[in-house]
């Protein structure tokens, strides 16, 4: 394997997909004591140009997030059209899904990833970013997402 | 439920469980561009006083660790003795099985979680320290694990 794939070593996200996203998050907030959060809507397909396993899809997820210290806990409660999402809450039933990193040239690194046995699975757009799924359950048992932001 | 239960939100560690912590151990540090670092045994259950499920267990797993920005990634090979580790991993097969935090009070901890239904399901001892895994999976979609350092 390449060495050193992503420049960074520091864990951005904590990916959790839940069947039920406003039940896991008051479960959360209360938990922390803080306010349960607003869950929103991944963007629709025109705007995220979702494709996952190469091929475009409808799929749209509930997110929400939690400061945890340096990093994010991520809920995800998906729609049922395909995604890396749906497919895995099927398969694996509510819990951890992916750690994310915050990447520079998102390309080159899903190329390097790629090249190294570790395919895309899904990738889209966000506001002033773009999000991708690797699939490296393989060698590190567990997806990696890799983000990049505009600014 | 009662609120701000830990009183922190600081992630400390994600448990992965692995078949192979030699093989996923090289996979992470060629990723990451760093040394492989040397496993270890926890201790036997005459140090650890391992209990699982309110019953003494000889349960030991191999551990590495690895530093991810703010937080650490464990690794996790179990042995064949009954433990939350083994149990998971035959269940749910290799990836994510808790996040950790730190606390002050251990048994205060332990005490609210379970008054609130997330009942100890796993604890013992280690050098300088002690752990409780917490089923935590109805609420939280995920285990958690109480780390208390003496110092």
């Amino acid at each position: 394997m390449d060495k050193n794939i992503l420049g960074t070593n520091v864990v951005a996200q904590i990916g959790i997909l839940v069947h039920d996203i406003e039940a896991t998050s008051k479960a959360y907030a209360d938990f922390l004591g803080i306010e349960t959060p607003k869950w929103f809507w991944t963007d629709t397909v025109d705007v995220a140009q979702t494709e996952y396993n190469g091929v475009s899809s409808e799929a749209r997820s509930k997110l929400a997030f939690f400061d945890m210290g340096s990093l994010q806990l991520e809920l995800i409660e998906p729609d049922h059209n395909p995604s890396t999402w749906r497919d895995y809450l099927n398969e694996h039933g509510e819990g951890a899904h992916h750690i994310a990193f915050v990447v520079k040239g998102m390309k080159e690194k899903i190329a390097v990833m790629e090249k190294n046995g570790m395919p895309l699975q899904q990738k889209g757009e966000y506001t002033g970013g773009r999000y991708a799924y690797m699939d490296t359950s393989k060698q590190l048992k567990i997806l990696l997402e890799l983000l990049e932001n505009d600014n």
